[in-house]
């Protein structure tokens, strides 16, 4: 009796991916990615990654700049069939050549266009945060799982090996159990006409953009979700951050004892860490959430955490289409998404309400 | 008319400091420092501390335990007449040999002690915390006042070049405007039936006993109160932290606008550490809290942290001497234990409340 709703679970997520596999996806094709968003990131991170990545390949664009079109479609040689704008967005749906898109808009729109490329019977790699909400995960996980079709979120850091062997540290005890997380990630934003800075596009401010990465750190390095929150926020240029989370420091408990302290800022630099406190000895990485240049460290001159550096796009994007050519599940999925925005929903709400918040249920 | 009240404080501390001046009190004269209670810290730190100083020396013991009486007498050549029971304490008095009682205590008789120190007319040096309660500081306060005699608590952080150095970066902004502080200090507590583990004689737990460094860390760093803190606490031993808090993590918000995360724990070894971002770089400490092995840093290779030894409680017996000697007031003064029992007493609200609290006022 009580295996049967766990078995349903299985069994339906089972179909699901069952559903999604399709006869060419099969091991040594090379998924073609169509990037939605022709920002920094895709230009400067995900466009060079893509051309180092072993099972993928950019296929489509998607802008809503025609400027930035002839520029991508010379650079990369793409036909003018595989550029699309976001009124003709949907036609990809005829395009044999996309199995992947990759959402690297606004946070606002990743919502729509999740959903839209679901509807598309495409695969959907989507960039964090995941939505500007809770219920935006939740209904993008729904259309996805509609569709049949594979949802990944853009945690580069679960394929970066010092954050991997982080979490192989804790799961296998190597310094003892867990104990205590100290964590943060922030920097001094530019610009203040940027959408990053209002709230209807980007949700939030540093908290939705690089406090997520500290946030993810807790999660991954306990494996549990926080079940309380207390936090507060601190804004020292009201007109700058008139509309978005300046600086934020908060704590929380998980079930298993562990308690951390984190914090996010859009208002100075240098903060990029995390120490884990273990029964036996610690460990941490400080810069932590750079593209590169990221060091680690223990407390046992024996156990080393240092590696060659890897290009975390290339990683992501490549399990993502592993998962899709092996009709796996993938991790992170969705569902982590929409863990960090319950979390993130929390301690915005112990900020609003002053107060000791519980995080929500998935 | 504004400045009326202000001028009147000043006038009474000065008068305090002058009536507590003493023929006897000149340059050159060694105090006579009396040892209340004779536990480990007594006994490790202070009495060979005390035989470094150049303006103090051992005076005088007061003990419960006839046992430890004979073995300092001998120890360090005291006389009969020079030492002292909880009962027969008062008759300290009549003792010119003794100018400073310094209070090494469990928390909950630093008040008795201090008050009745003050009663028999001798300067008061106390081990932090300074109470178990801002009422209780408030009376400690007000006795050394009213006996015209000085207070000191026994901050040595203070008076150790490191920590005085990171003072000095924020207060000449060195790095430019402090923006935020993690800190933390902790330790895993060994046998189970210490008083440190009982929450009469203690007054609470870890944060009393340890996190009150770290909370002194982002107080003297930022020069200001904290206004606003909101905390969480978590036990994993029920049964061996029953009366008092295992490890407590808490923000503060100070006014001009810096944030600080912190936490403390007697639940296991590793934290012991703060550091402090500024606009324009970073420094800190780590380990920033034991009596010696302490390590500095900074983000600029041409700033260097880095100061030979000094014995902490040395330092700070001799620099309020000095102040007495000199008829200057002295910091850290009772003010500034009175100032951490109130965040102390936030932390704990917050915690047992569930919300946000303001920390209370002087």
């Amino acid at each position: 009796m009580q295996r049967r709703p766990f078995l349903a679970t299985l069994g339906a997520t089972a179909a699901a991916f069952t559903t999604g596999a399709r006869a060419q996806e099969v091991p040594g094709k090379k998924l073609g990615w169509a990037l939605v968003g022709l920002g920094s990131l895709s230009t400067n991170q995900i466009a060079p990654a893509l051309a180092k990545t072993k099972h993928c390949k950019l296929a489509a664009i998607v802008t809503g700049t025609p400027a930035k079109a002839e520029t991508w479609k010379k650079q990369h040689g793409l036909q003018d069939s595989h550029v699309y704008n976001y009124e003709t967005f949907d036609r990809i749906a005829e395009n044999p050549d996309v199995d992947v898109i990759y959402v690297v808009l606004p946070n606002s729109m990743h919502e729509e266009f999740t959903i839209r490329g679901a509807k598309a019977g495409k695969h959907v790699f989507c960039e964090k945060p995941m939505g500007n909400s809770a219920d935006e995960c939740r209904r993008m996980i729904a259309a996805m799982k509609a569709a049949g079709k594979q949802l990944g979120i853009g945690y580069r850091c679960q394929f970066e090996p010092h954050h991997r062997e982080c979490m192989r540290f804790t799961r296998e005890k190597v310094f003892g159990p867990l104990k205590f997380i100290e964590a943060g990630f922030g920097f001094q934003i530019g610009d203040p006409t940027q959408w990053r800075l209002r709230k209807e596009p980007a949700g939030g401010g540093a908290l939705m953009d690089v406090g997520i990465y500290a946030l993810q750190t807790c999660r991954y390095l306990t494996g549990e979700e926080p079940v309380e929150i207390v936090a507060q926020e601190i804004k020292t240029d009201p007109v700058k951050f008139a509309e978005v989370d300046e600086t934020v420091s908060w704590s929380m408990k998980f079930p298993s004892g562990v308690l951390a302290s984190v914090m996010t800022t859009y208002g100075f630099n240098g903060t990029n860490f995390f120490t884990a406190t273990c029964q036996n000895g610690r460990f941490g990485m400080d810069p932590a959430y750079n593209y590169d240049g990221l060091k680690g460290w223990t407390s046992r001159p024996n156990v080393k955490l240092a590696f060659p550096a890897v290009d975390h796009f290339q990683a992501e994007m490549d399990a993502f289409a592993e998962a899709i050519l092996n009709d796996k599940p993938f991790a992170p999925s969705g569902e982590e998404g929409l863990k960090d925005l319950l979390a993130i929903e929390a301690i915005y709400r112990s900020i609003r309400e002053g107060k000791a918040v519980k995080v929500g249920a998935v």
